[in-house]
């Protein structure tokens, strides 16, 4: 399962003022924790308005001073991307495009300029997705963008757009399938997934989060921009991985056993 | 989702010593702690060698004075289950038949008679079924077997046999896909899953069984033999029902929430 780490996010009001505050030392641990924890990547959102050229670069590199784990860029601005994708030790993955003509005519250069890995959110100016077929449509028409470009379906990570299942009981079984679908449909593309969103609007968010994603796993989803640092998340990941027979011998999971990662709940 | 709660089992080592001891008390309070927890029936299972028939008739006995969830009984001795299931206040469920002669010859005209539920346990002559095509060929002469018999779909739970994770990876896998199958070959069918077996051999067995059940439900699992006292199973269930779509505008959840069942771990 490829995590990408979500907490080094301006929109988050500490994150925000750190940044603003070009706090190094808060920023640098975000990132030694997440990836201790066990991140596959790191999510840099430089999102302050007015500066966010400014600040995804200095993310990029006070980042990259303490990890190196590779980055997802996150920005709203082809010119704040434009600016951090050369700056990145690893190649970086692009935090979005979608099917709107305006992104793509942003995004798709850089992504091809660099060869990054690209989130394909699949969200067109209609806004999002209302069921399973008009997300697959959309999908299939972002996947076939990418791929007749030449990007590889390896470096496509298709997010099928998560949407609080506060607001339609029916939104979590449309990406289920979704998901499912694409997967099937395109053999060696990732499905990726905001797991966040979906718990827009209840009370105990993280068990919502921890829940919805081995929803997903079950239908192939595998990789989630998530919080590494919830320990009932990881530790759920570790046992999902084996179960579905991605981790045999349950090598991993022994290993996250012995060092102490699968125990979170007192007993009862 | 229906929850079996599973711990009125005398294989279980105290358990086995308050049957023996006649300990009301003891029994009693596993009742009333499952029905407090949410449990949708109560498994007992007087499995102590030699005396069954007495104690699957003192079981029932003693739950039925405290508690009025319905009963599932669990022996494979057809003379205890005769027994047992006149003396039910409510319609029982009998756990389980098998795609054996034997077991057939000895269950069905029990659950014939009396009209009871029935766990259908995909296990042959032959043993457990070995992968996907095999747990759904008897799984569906299971079924076909029942009905054609006169037992509703609706009162036939097909247990597609759990195996645990450390003797193959693939076994997690070929149940999700079972259970799929025939929820969608049988609608009106239940399928149910003896949880703990999943995590026979592998440390934190708890977090294994949480997940799994996860796993399962994304695929149609609609019942579970389980321990209701685990508040992390619980709290997933309540949260997987909502976004699965079986909780509208999330009113169990929330319900759930006010009731102080959500919150399980500490933050971080």
């Amino acid at each position: 399962m490829i995590i990408i780490g979500e907490l080094i996010n301006s929109t988050r009001k500490k994150v925000g003022e750190a940044v603003r505050n070009q706090d190094v030392a808060y920023v640098q641990e975000l990132a030694r924790k997440q990836e201790a924890a066990g991140a596959s990547m790191l999510d840099v959102n430089g999102g302050v308005a007015g500066k966010e050229i400014e600040y995804l670069q200095w993310l990029v590199n006070i980042v990259q001073e303490v990890s190196d784990t590779p980055l997802t860029l996150d920005s709203s601005d082809p010119a704040a991307l434009r600016a951090a994708i050369p700056l990145c030790k690893h190649r970086p993955m692009i935090n979005s495009i979608t099917d709107e003509p305006a992104r793509i005519a942003a995004v798709l250069p850089l992504a091809k300029e660099y060869k990054t890995k690209v989130v394909a959110l699949c969200m067109s100016e209609a806004g999002p997705p209302s069921g399973v077929d008009d997300r697959i449509a959309t999908a299939c028409r972002l996947v076939d963008r990418l791929t007749s470009e030449g990007v590889a379906l390896d470096d496509i990570y298709v997010d099928a757009c998560v949407l609080p299942i506060s607001t339609g009981p029916e939104h979590g079984k449309s990406l289920m399938e979704g998901i499912r679908q694409i997967m099937a449909r395109y053999p060696g593309v990732h499905t990726s997934a905001g797991l966040s969103n979906v718990s827009f609007g209840v009370p105990v968010r993280k068990l919502m989060n921890q829940v919805f994603l081995m929803l997903l796993m079950a239908h192939g989803l595998d990789a989630a921009i998530a919080d590494p640092l919830d320990r009932q998340l990881m530790a759920n990941i570790r046992a999902a991985e084996a179960l579905l027979g991605r981790d045999e011998f349950c090598g991993e999971y022994l290993q996250a056993f012995r060092r102490g990662l699968l125990e979170i709940t007192p007993a009862g």
